[in-house]
């Protein structure tokens, strides 16, 4: 546990509702987190973050959790560490701002605004079938997009490490 | 000063830096916003937020600035009332929870989390040259897209009122 | 209108809950504020917070409710402008960040956690009935306390302007 | 690690700045968290945060900070887990959310209100040299007072299972 500080931290952020192929991912790309030596983190509670944190914990990683309420025990059970905000979707920004990359699986509303926060931070983000964006903003170079799970956690740590 | 509760209150959401066409319609926005009797809500900042306040104390209205830090004096000097958060970026949930409808005019990333968080606690949002998205999202339901300032506010209103 | 960015903001703390007594002190302190022409800013709800904006708005003030939940029609009705935070008891930095001198009307846990949140922030603090605290502590200067509503509001307001 | 979730997590809440005899008393009560299994929570950054977190360290513990900024850099080397809020004094209330008790370690208005908001959520909290109040509150039940580091980990702890 000494390193911990020095491991890449890893956000998977998708909706509380995913299908079974954003489950699938997002369990895969739990793992691979988790395989690589690098602490996940998420928004704690059910859908892609429940199967993210699943994934981490089957191969040995550490999950935080970052959760909207104070009621640690609505964390999903995957989580090690909950941090308790209080403070609704504001917790979002704190999510990607913990992180050193995130990835994006599927997407709903509080997935945009996640990517887009951790962009507005300056922070990597890798898309695995999450928004995609229609003109020419200059601003998209930061967001990287992935085909499969383990091509998203090689792209998030990459850039994590740079 | 008896019925300020029940004015609408609108934000308008964009960048601290904007073009100069982006300048026209926030200020445009602005105006009609205060001529329609709503309050007008953004970042109070610069750019499209100094703008669109300017618009709309130059017609009389009233103007709510929330920034993101405690530094009152960073407020443009068209914010009738500075609400001073020191939370960041979270600050963004604020402007648009406080709001019954937004107007994004451009767009950065910081503009795009509060599109993504207006649309996350399901108020209207209107787009006057800000972010087009991609792909068939059924969540793009309740962003409407407006040609011109005076169009952007009418629809704003009218959605606010609904 | 036009001048109201330069009137001093004074926050009423208090509880959800008061006694008699210290509901009459907050809309006696709510209604001096107003008739000093400064702001008041509160939490929104119910108690000495109701009891204050009900004595500023008697007076014809303007009174800012920030309230810790996303729900507007939850403050209370002479509260003129909501800024819904949705961040549960972090709102309370927000109040005394936003008021340029607080005012404590008797006491509960949250009025206590805005007590050392405004002289945390440098910001003068007047307590009417509040917190005692023993010993012999270096912080404690900037905390006021006052016998009478109108001292309480002369005080605050002389502060403010300091 | 796989039993991380079940383990109390204990806030050490002191100033930034501290006295010998309180780095000393955040030291052991930090090495005492550790030993006892609990997970430690501060705020992450000097003084009292940098000695409990230190201490809890020296024994084998795991320890979380819960920063003001997004600067992950500015949390002290005896953190493991950095949480980067951006949220300056709002992140207060996250880290006694996150802890199920907490011992304050001499006393700053950020200690303060750190004890306020614990009581207000409804944690235990011990009082280690902290702040004292005057008077015959209700609500002061709920403080414990300790005379040694060990004893208030005693306390915290006893009080953190119930």
């Amino acid at each position: 546990m000494d390193q911990l500080r020095n491991r890449p931290i890893i956000a998977v952020i998708g909706a509380g509702k995913c299908t079974p192929l954003e489950a699938e991912h997002a369990t895969l790309v739990g793992r691979e987190i988790a395989r690589r030596g690098a602490v996940l983190v998420c928004g704690g509670l059910g859908g892609c973050m429940t199967n993210a944190a699943r994934g981490a914990k089957e191969a040995g990683g550490i999950t935080i959790g970052i959760i909207p309420t104070h009621d640690k025990s609505s964390a999903n059970p995957h989580i090690d560490i909950v941090i308790a905000t209080g403070m609704g979707h504001a917790r979002n920004s704190i999510i990607v701002a913990t992180a050193d990359a995130a990835i994006a699986v599927g997407g709903s509303y509080g997935t945009l605004s996640e990517i887009a926060l951790a962009r507005k931070m300056g922070k990597p983000v890798v898309s695995l079938g999450s928004w995609e964006f229609a003109g020419d903003w200059e601003e998209l170079s930061g967001v990287f997009r992935a085909t499969d799970p383990i091509a998203a956690v090689d792209i998030a740590i990459r850039e994590a490490l740079r």
